[in-house]
């Protein structure tokens, strides 16, 4: 007889197969407070090698780090109006410290665009002071009713950018390099995952916001998932605080701002993109693991000696790997573990194999086991590992275009979009179009050019929408 | 006539240099919000760095880095008696959120106890679940009435360790081992400061802990600043949150419990201890700039393009390094600002000099200034970096030992720990003699054996009281 599935197989039921990845992969857990989340260690390790390529890319484009206030006067929050009126209702407001009410609540940040730009206000003079390039990784908090771990969550850590220009053009340039130049790279070329770009439609935009770029991938279910996002806000905010400078004739200016952002929801993004019916898959660039060690048993100690040394081996080929010699757990336990936790590549070294000199390597993406002398498995597995990053990119692009259908009628939309993506002419989507889409929770998840380029304008002619359910 | 100071001088009033600093090097400002800061980004990159160097020697200890809400409810705090009454004083609380009146207020964390111990009850099942060694890089808030930056701020910055041990003896030793191998080695080897450990007395020990390890350092104004501390924590919390194992035995047992923590207040640490009086002093082995390559000023482009390959071949030889070529602030203004930030190294690329193929090295320790060809530069700034390196610790070692004296009465204690530190007899400080020092604001900042080590207990025979002032 079969064994019953570890995880509720995908097909079955997606929802239930990604809370089963979380927790059988002991990714994260809820918190005691409602939406909240504990990230618990082998995901958050992945967490802080996202962390790592997103913030090397940042620096690259010139930005600099630093660190503003978790609470926000309300006042602040007030002086900017579509910026209030969206961020309201899901706001964390402090009402009491250090034993007495507060004369003025104070919130939880939402996001920093507002105490960023009273700073801002003060640190530019001139023109010589632009472009400011901000950027900070913190947490922030919006009340969730409807939380989904990773996804949307009460509390979450993510970077924002935030930086003010001296021209409207130098601010959409910078906007759109951020998010080709740090966001598209990184999840193209170390997540795997080919997102599209375009920019949002008015109803989709940030609160606040002239303009939102967007990358959007596909899940293994279809459905899209925002993964990042980065915003013109026009004079908008500088108005509100001020933010101006002195132009080379010695006139005042106010300076045009952007704002920028990815969040731990590409944790999500990576479950639901690779992961199969026996768990998580990372791409070997991301993983903090990328090659396991596995002492299938061992009665003399020679094979965890073995073991030990391959580790040591590969270390030195510049492979992140991690051994497993914890023999007193039955190998098949282990060994599902390691494939829960989608570790590129397994390296199982049994006495019988070793009297050979001879090891299996098991690649995750696949399954695909093949015997190998020991002796040449720290120079084959870089190759390996790079094979195992273009497969996973290449299976999820052939996935998506599979389920990316053009469709020139409203019926076709509809029906492409039930389980993937409908490209579509935007100039074809009138506003009772996007009404009725809506009432099958299909929203137009982007606009780009035919090319599928980042549009100059919104309504610009041969401009495409991408048309899904989302998460 | 000499021109004014840029910074207050130390002497004359230590806390206004100290706020000097801050603001002219632009390492800090006041947030809108109560005591909280704004970390500018020179000072963020040298946090980066303390977090680099830290988080290294953690994960050598075996910890493991994981991340647990910043809301806790507010019942999770009353369940260990000393920890709600030492910080129920000091909690901002959440009482609105999503538009509505909440039902339990939420606590926003001031340090993770209680949430962290709440999940270690859940996923430490047997022994071999032991010990668990987790660490969080968090924000933490604790209203304060007399916030001053980086020492004493309403939110701060930190990594805060919580483990769970078999045995106390396990405990005890890996609190001691955080300490030492992680704080001390991390505060001497790359912050050049040397610290004094020892065990804090019972009135100075964390809220629920039963023993609290400590590094203390001595600032420019002879007063001392907790660095670090590590506390065993007994079975309080195991107790409190159920936190227990099956032994080899199969007998339920309580878990013994740590936690330990630096903060951003080592940024305080660090202007405090080096800071001089044209600015900070950083550490080459700390410092996010260790040399910056000056262009003195430049005619035909000529100085520009030396001083650009100077930099790529000091990046070569593992120098992290900076280009200032704003030739269009004069020299004098720029060369100021660099000695404010601290930078440990200048490197003066000028037209004359280079006629001659030389240029100026400035060491920001002692001000040396020499001339150096150009060629020789990239090879020799490595060796001199260390040297600067050992220049500062050894400095602050050499002032602390001047200001540290050997006391046996109370009077002696008094008039040495007013500008210094007082080592004296733990044993002749009963009550009534520190109930005195704490009216002249003096406290035991830690006891250690003779030697200057980690006492076994605090009453052992021969253990030495440092006595000071401190922030």
């Amino acid at each position: 007889m079969a064994k019953p599935p570890i995880l509720t197989p995908r097909a079955e039921d997606f929802p239930r197969w990604y809370q089963d990845v979380l927790n059988k992969a002991q990714l994260a857990e809820s918190g005691p407070v409602r939406g909240t989340m504990v990230i618990r260690p082998y995901a958050y390790a992945i967490w802080e090698r996202m962390v790592a390529e997103v913030d090397r890319r940042i620096k690259d484009a010139g930005a600099q780090n630093a660190y503003f206030p978790l609470f926000i006067p309300e006042s602040y929050l007030q002086r900017e109006a579509e910026h209030v009126e969206g961020f309201s209702p899901e706001l964390a407001v402090v009402t009491v410290a250090g034993g007495k009410e507060l004369d003025e609540p104070v919130v939880v940040r939402p996001t920093s665009e507002t105490v960023i730009g009273e700073y801002m206000a003060k640190w530019i003079q001139s023109y010589r002071d632009l472009p400011l390039l901000l950027n900070q990784w913190a947490n922030v908090v919006r009340w969730e009713l409807r939380p989904r771990t990773f996804l949307r969550t009460t509390e979450f850590l993510w970077q924002e950018g935030h930086c003010a220009h001296a021209s409207e053009a130098d601010a959409h340039d910078y906007a759109a390099r951020i998010l080709l130049d740090v966001y598209r790279d990184f999840m193209v070329e170390v997540l795997a995952m080919p997102v599209l770009i375009g920019v949002k439609i008015p109803e989709e935009r940030f609160a606040g916001a002239t303009n939102t770029l967007a990358c959007e991938a596909m899940m293994g279910d279809g459905k899209a998932l925002q993964m990042g996002t980065s915003h013109e806000l026009g004079q908008n905010f500088a108005r509100a605080f001020d933010i101006s400078y002195q132009d080379e004739a010695g006139e005042r200016q106010l300076c045009w701002t952007t704002s920028w952002g990815v969040s731990t929801r590409m944790m999500g993004g990576l479950i639901m993109a690779h992961g199969d019916d026996r768990g998580l898959r990372v791409p070997p660039r991301l993983a903090a693991v990328q090659a396991v060690v596995v002492v299938v048993k061992d009665d003399d100690g020679s094979a965890t000696e073995a073991a030990r040394r391959l580790c040591d081996e590969l270390r030195a080929a510049g492979v992140r790997v991690q051994l497993d010699d914890q023999v007193a757990t039955a190998f098949g336990r282990r060994a599902t573990d390691w494939e829960l936790k989608g570790v590129p590549v397994r390296i199982e070294v049994g006495p019988r194999d070793l009297v050979e000199g001879m090891a299996t390597v098991v690649r995750r993406d696949t399954g695909d086991k093949q015997p190998m002398p020991l002796a040449e498995i720290a120079a084959a597995l870089p190759v390996t590992l790079e094979d195992i990053q273009r497969e996973l990119h290449d299976g999820a692009l052939a996935e998506r275009d599979r389920r990316t259908v053009d469709c020139s009628t409203l019926d076709e939309v509809v029906e492409a979009a039930s389980n993937g993506f409908a490209r579509v002419p935007w100039a074809t989507l009138d506003a009772p179009a996007l009404e009725l889409l809506g009432r099958d929770a299909l929203t137009v998840r982007c606009v780009q050019t035919t090319e599928g380029g980042l549009p100059d304008t919104l309504d610009a002619a041969g401009n495409v929408a991408i048309v899904a359910r989302a998460y």
